[in-house]
This record gives structure tokens, C-alpha cells and sequence, in this order.
């Protein structure tokens, strides 16, 4: 079952149940990529909840309150997530997210008009362009959203994930505080430090990336609303872009402010650009930090074996018994694809031409993404493995006691040349240092057992 | 209802209805991305296919034929996408793809059990592990399967729509070859060519890559099949992996071969970065011309217009009539994320170590995914926007009237100095060349009328 809706190049069929119109309807067919292509639903709920605050803000500048009334509700709904089914737009449209915002204008008056008149769809007596759209382009629209998405999710999400994952390594910090270890540079033997030290080096990694992504949050806090087509503002009532800023700060609480320069706000999306380059940070950080406790966790026979990860599943299929160090190979490759995105970010932001960027919808897509994939595999890491990690003590101590570099500790004494020939007689004749350094006579058993304590070298 | 599966781990319940066993089960809730992150379906269906070869060659190794029919109607089942459902892991899991590989696995043996004594999962009489996979490793299997699925995105998706692209292109040289027009360097005025000539340099950047795709797939045509878990091909039978090839070759049509070494095959994915990076190189080309098409397409009043694409739907919900390049956008965006996407394979394929690399789930989805974004993408530009492109004959003959490079032409006859006077004078009085030319009487007007024949300089 269809029914005709209209647009300016004419007339549309769309299905009989559906709230969109004709625009949305020629997008389905105009970019055929698949329901897994689908716009984030993170974005429509935020293009949604500009249309609630629009509705309001153009009540005040004369709009007819019961269609206003009618709008919040509708758009309320979507915000709420009962309309997700009608939004079935892909990433892959038009740069500005035209049809995305014409899909939400649609569905919007769709819903409206059967909340006022009992038939669903349609123009009347809210149109989607004059009512719902009133005062607003794509341009400033579909960035607003895509601010307010990222700030939603950056905040409900990633910072809390953060947190926790940061809460794990700090707390292993604290808790290894004292298990004397070696330390390794270049992936060679190097002088001794605590577990606890380094893993306070993973948490404070964290601690460093949190306050970049707040820095790049101020500058998603800039919303481009009241620009419209150019930046100039025009259609929309003096004032508007402040006011609407002022109403999303009050739904979502978050500290929304009018962008300074809606040009910049509609021309760049630097501001994503920036968000995304800070998710590559802390996607590059993840790949250290889960890279290092791999090869610490490696063996369990023939690896560094210092620590023990938690066995989730079995690892392997041809393998009995043998078990992987699974999130950390999870968590690595989101980071990879974090990295990935960023590049995506990057070519569309360096393009689009003169008043507007058309790179928006892939921009946020990408971004919205990253947010996901950082935060569920963040969380993940931090309960599945992290939390679950125990040193291997025994192994530590044996890898300490093997140690060369610790000869390191003798040379303000004896100088580097004499502390090197020690190292090298034990590792050519297989003896412990303290053998080494006996046999060559450089130094005399109580002066040893003074300066190799590797509890003191940390 | 549930149903209670084993592992090596212990006890899992499974939904009662579901094919899948313990190992899937833990996946689903060890990471927990959701279903927009789920391991792309062409992934699963080659994973099948590779299962129903295995269960034919091992049938003629040993196993019961009772169990290898079984496995193999079960698998089929799956390559037809009537199991879909019964695959709901995510990307984001094990390096080596285990957990999707044991979702086959366990699916198949599921469903052959259900075939074999009417109850649905379970391990008897068909093992997920001792038969399903039976001479396989997770190792060998998800590589060979990405190879298989990647072949067919190429030849049943990808190539088809570059031919489709290029022939619209080709077919606009041809229809355009008598279409004189300026030529633009540096965005700057140069001397004329042919409307057909500038669509023919299109054309053959597609011809070029779909040589490079071509000499990139002999690469992906060869099968990490057979080397079991790392190369060695421990507990599979002499000859398996040229038997699998055979047989995955019998049931593709396409000439698959086992890999020459397949340790090569295992630790590393270059085949699948270089597939990427193709995948790349045409986002790159695709980018270019998209681009250069909605520039000669700008306007319709204020811009280069010599192009008039086709209008798709209305352009803008602020300006009414307006009409976009939606098509070009939709196309620059899709090869920024490709572009994103060989990214995150270069990262994925520099690292994992030692005997695997471990980040082949991320590397097959993003390849997969930029297969599907390029294909979906060019046959819509080309059916939507190339093939209804209309040139602007009266603009483009203007502009070439108006141009003032022509006069390179008289340079080999008064010098680069004189024709360059001439140009300025031209510029300078707004004058046309020709007046300019007889003005500073730098050339007489039958030898300007002998030179300047924007025709002959093409
Ligand atoms: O799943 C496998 O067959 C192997 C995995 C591993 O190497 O651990
Ligand atoms: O959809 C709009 O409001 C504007 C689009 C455009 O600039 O063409």
C-alpha cells in the first residue's frame, strides 16, 4: 500500500504506513547502500532534538503554537527513540545532510500532522520545510547535530569507559606498587622498576588523553545553528542561533553556546577534525598499552610471562586448551580502525568548497564510530581483562635475578667499562652477576650486595 | 528457553532455538559492540564455503561419509544465506577470526545434527572441532575465507560497477570528442582541448586501475589453506591445502591456488593490504573526477557551468530549487572512508606478531566494507550522474571565445614575449584577443585568423 507525497520535482509514492515524505523516499532510491550503511541513530536522535528546540524558539518568534505544540511532540518521540524505524537514510547522501534533515522535517511533520489530525504524512497543517524547518538550513542544522551527538556521546560514553579503564590501571599501579621487575628498552634487558611504576605510566597516558578530549569538546560546545544556508543568517529572527543554543543547553545540560563565526561553523568541520585526531591519541595510546600487556602476558611456557591474563574462552580451534590474550587483540584493532577513521576525517575535512564542507555525514559517521568502538572496547578491556590480570610473582623475581642490567648499579662505583666486563663474563659463561663480578675480582662481596638491591633501583 | 552447550571451559547456556554452541556464546557476551558492528556476511558465507570443500576432501581422508554429507548440506545452507541469522558476532573479537570461525563451526554441526537425529545443536554426532574443522585451523581457515570472499566481492561487485563507470565515461569521450573547450591548469586558464579528450583521461584512470585491481587479485587467488595453525600444517593430511584450493576453485569458478609458503600466508596479510591499498589508489581517481565534474558542473549562474548534471532531487531545504552534485558528494565521501579504511589495514597489517597476525577480522570488514562503498558508489554515479551529464555548448563555446590562452598558438610565430603582450593587452581592456592582436599590430589579421583556431589546437 502507497500513498502520494510531493516534493518540488513532483510526485512520490511512499509506503502507506511510513511518517517520511517524498524527499526521504528518493534518497532510499537515489543511494542504494544497504540498511548496515544506515545514518547513526545517534545523529537522528540529535537532529531531532534541534527540530524540539527550534519548535520552541520559533513559538516565541510567532510560529502558531498548536503546530508548535504538535512539532515538540513529535520530535520528542524521536529523541526517545520510538521512530528509529523511520529513519532510513544511509551516510551516503549529500554532503550537507540535506536528506537526513529532510528526513527528520518529514517524519517530524508526518508525525505531527497525525498527532493533530489523525492522517499520517503529509504537508498540512505542519509542513516540514516551513514548520519544521522554519528558521533552519541543512547547514547549520546538520552540524548542530553532529556537535551534539558527539558531545552526548563523548560524555554518556567514551569519558565514562575512560574512566574506568583508567581506574584499572591506576588501581593495578597501586596495588603492584611493590613487585620489583625489570624493565626492557628496545626490547632489550634494562634496569629494574616496579610493576606498579609501569603500569602508572598506562594510567597517567589516559589521564593526559581525558583532558585533550575536554579541550576538544569546548569547540563542539560551538554550535553552528542560526548560520542557515551561508552563515549570514538569513530566514532566521535575530537572535535565533543564541537562543537556540541556550534551549539545546537546556535539554541536554550541557554547556552549549553559539559558534562565534557561523561561517567557520558551516565552511570546516574542524572542530570534528579536532575530536577525531584526539580519539587517534587515545587509539594510539590503547595500542601501546594493550601491546604491552600482550607481550608481558606472553607464553605461558615460552614467552616474558609476568603476567597471567584472564581466560575468557578457549583460544583457539585446533589448539586444546590454549588461550589468547583476546581483548587485548579486540581492543588493538578498534584502534586500528579508530586510526583508519581519523583518515577519513581528515580527507573530508580538507575538502569541500567555499561556504560549506560536504564531507558532514561521513565526518560524523566516522566519528560517531570511533566514540562506539573506543568505549565499548575500552570498557571491555578494563572488566575482561585488565581487572582480571594477576602477576606471575615467581617469574618476576626469577627474570630480576637473571638480570645483567643491573650491573648498572656498580658503575659510579667501579666505572662503566669494569661494570660492562661483569656483564659480559656472565652472559658468555652463564653465571649470575654476583659470580661474574667475583671471579674478575672488579669488586669485593660486600660492596655488591651494597649497590645490587633492585629493590632500591626503582 | 535455553539449552545448556559445553566447551573446554565448562557449561554455557544457549538460546533453546538457536545452531550456535558455548564458544559463540561467550563471544556474544565478551564483546558487546551490537549489531551494526557484526562481521560482514559475505565473511561468513566464504567461511562455509570453505567448510563444505573441507567436508569433501576430508571424506576422502576418513571422515564418515554420513557426517561429511551432513556437514556439507548444513554448510551449503549457510553459503545460501538461509543460517544468516545464526551468525551474530561482531568484528571485534580475536585476531585470528576464532570466534567466527567457531561460530561456523558450531552452526554447521548444529544444523548437521538437527539434518542427522532431528535435535538442533550439540556436539553429537558431528564435533564442531573434530569434523567441522577437521584438518583446519582458525589460522588457515578465516585467511582463506577472507581471500574468498574478498575474490567475489571483486568480480561479482567491484570490477562490474568500474566497467559501468568507465563505460559512461569512455562513452561521453566519444559522444563529446568534437566539444572544443578551454583547458584549465593550476585552476588557471591553459589552451583548449576537447570535451571528449579531458572524459577520455577519466575513462583511462579507471582502465589503469582495473589493472592494478586485476594483478592485486592473483595475490588474494592464492589460500593460507593447509597450513593449519601456524604453517606447518600439523594434523592436517598430505596434499590438503592443494586440495582445498581445488575444491574452493570447483565451487567459485575462480582459479584459486594454495599458497606457495604459508607461513607468509598466515603471519602476514599483505595480500589484503595491497587489495586496500588498489581500493585506495581508486578512491583517489574516483575523487579526482567526481570533483572535477561538479566543478565544471558549478553554477547554474555564478559558476564555471559547462556541465549540466542531472537533478536528482531538490537540493536544499532552505533554498527552493536549488539543486546539488549530490551524486559527486555521495562518491567523495565513500572514497574518504576507503582512503580511512586502507588506513586502519596498514596499521592492522604492520603489526601482530611472530606466527600470526592477529588483526584479520578489522582488515577483512574495512576491505569488505570499501568493496561494497566503491561498488554501491560507482554504479549510482554512473547511472545517476555521469550517464545524464548534458553539456553546456553555448557556455563552453563562450568561454573559449573569451579565453585568452589561445594565443599560445601565435607564439611559435611572434614569439612567447609578443603573445604574451598581447594577452595582458587583451586582459587589461577587456578586449578580445583578436582586437588586442591588431591593436599593439603585433601580427596581421590573416595570420591571427590562420593560428587562432581553437579547433586545430586540440
Ligand atoms: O583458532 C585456531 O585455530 C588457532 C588459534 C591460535 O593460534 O591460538
Ligand atoms: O539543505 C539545505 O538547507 C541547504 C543545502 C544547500 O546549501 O544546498
Amino acid at each position: 500500500m502507497h500513498r502520494i507525497e510531493t516534493d518540488s520535482l513532483g510526485e512520490v509514492r511512499v509506503p502507506a504506513d511510513a511518517y517520511w515524505g517524498a524527499q526521504t523516499q528518493r534518497s532510499i532510491e537515489n543511494f542504494p547502500f544497504g540498511e548496515m550503511e544506515r545514518m547513526p541513530i545517534g545523529i537522528i536522535r540529535a537532529l531531532a532534538l534541534v527540530k524540539r528546540a527550534a519548535a520552541g524558539v520559533n513559538r516565541a518568534h510567532g510560529l502558531d503554537p498548536t503546530l508548535a505544540d504538535a512539532i515538540e511532540r513529535a520530535a520528542a518521540e524521536v529523541v526517545d527513540g520510538k521512530l528509529d524505524d523511520q529513519f532510513p537514510l544511509v551516510i551516503w547522501q549529500t554532503g550537507s545532510g540535506t536528506q537526513s534533515n529532510m528526513n527528520a522535517n518529514e517524519v517530524i511533520a508526518g508525525r505531527a500532522n497525525e498527532i493533530l489530525t489523525g492522517k499520517r504524512g503529509g504537508k498540512s497543517p505542519v509542513h516540514p520545510n516551513d514548520h519544521v524547518n522554519m528558521g533552519q538550513s541543512s547547514n547549520d542544522t546538520f552540524p548542530t547535530a553532529l556537535h551534539v551527538a558527539a558531545v552526548e556521546a563523548l560524555n554518556r560514553d567514551l569519558l565514562p569507559a575512560l574512566g574506568r579503564l583508567r581506574g584499572a590501571l591506576a588501581g593495578a599501579a597501586l596495588a603492584w606498587k611493590d613487585i620489583v621487575k625489570i624493565g626492557r628498552t628496545h626490547l632489550q634487558d634494562a634496569t629494574p622498576l616496579t610493576l606498579g611504576q609501569e603500569f602508572s605510566g598506562y594510567a597517567e597516558q589516559l589521564r593526559g588523553i581525558e583532558a585533550h578530549l575536554k579541550a576538544a569538546e569546548t569547540h563542539l560546545l560551538r554550535l553552528a545553528q542560526g548560520g542557515t544556508a551561508v552563515g549570514t543568517g538569513l530566514n532566521a529572527p535575530e537572535g535565533f542561533g543564541d537562543a537556540m543554543a541556550a534551549e539545546i543547553a537546556a535539554l541536554t545540560g550541557r554547556p552549549f553556546v553559539s559558534a562565534p563565526n557561523k561561517f567557520e561553523a558551516l565552511a570546516s568541520n574542524d572542530a570534528l577534525v579536532q575530536f577525531s585526531g584526539t580519539l587517534s591519541t587515545l587509539a594510539v595510546a590503547l595500542t601501546k598499552i594493550a601491546n604491552d600487556i600482550r607481550l608481558l602476558g606472553s607464553g605461558p611456557r615460552s614467552g616474558l610471562g609476568e603476567l597471567e591474563l584472564p581466560a575468557n574462552e578457549p583460544g583457539s580451534s585446533i589448539m586444546p586448551g590454549k588461550v589468547n590474550p583476546t581483548q587485548a587483540e579486540m581492543l588493538t584493532m578498534v584502534a586500528a580502525q579508530v586510526i583508519g577513521n581519523h583518515q577519513a576525517v581528515t580527507v573530508g575535512g580538507m575538502q569541500g568548497h567555499l561556504e560549506l564542507n560536504v564531507f558532514k555525514p561521513m565526518i560524523g559517521a566516522a566519528v560517531l564510530r570511533s566514540v562506539h568502538l573506543l568505549s565499548t572496547g575500552m570498557t571491555s578491556f578494563a572488566t575482561r581483562c585488565v581487572e582480571g590480570i594477576e602477576p606471575n610473582r615467581r617469574r618476576i623475581a626469577d627474570l630480576v635475578e637473571r638480570s645483567l642490567m643491573l650491573v648498572t648499579a656498580l658503575a659510579p662505583e667501579i666505572g662503566y667499562d669494569n661494570a660492562a666486563k661483569i656483564a659480559k663474563h656472565a652472559h658468555e659463561h652463564d653465571l649470575s652477576l654476583r659470580q661474574a663480578a667475583l671471579a674478575l675480582g672488579l669488586v669485593d662481596e660486600a660492596t655488591f650486595d651494597r649497590l645490587i638491591r633492585p629493590g632500591d633501583m626503582v
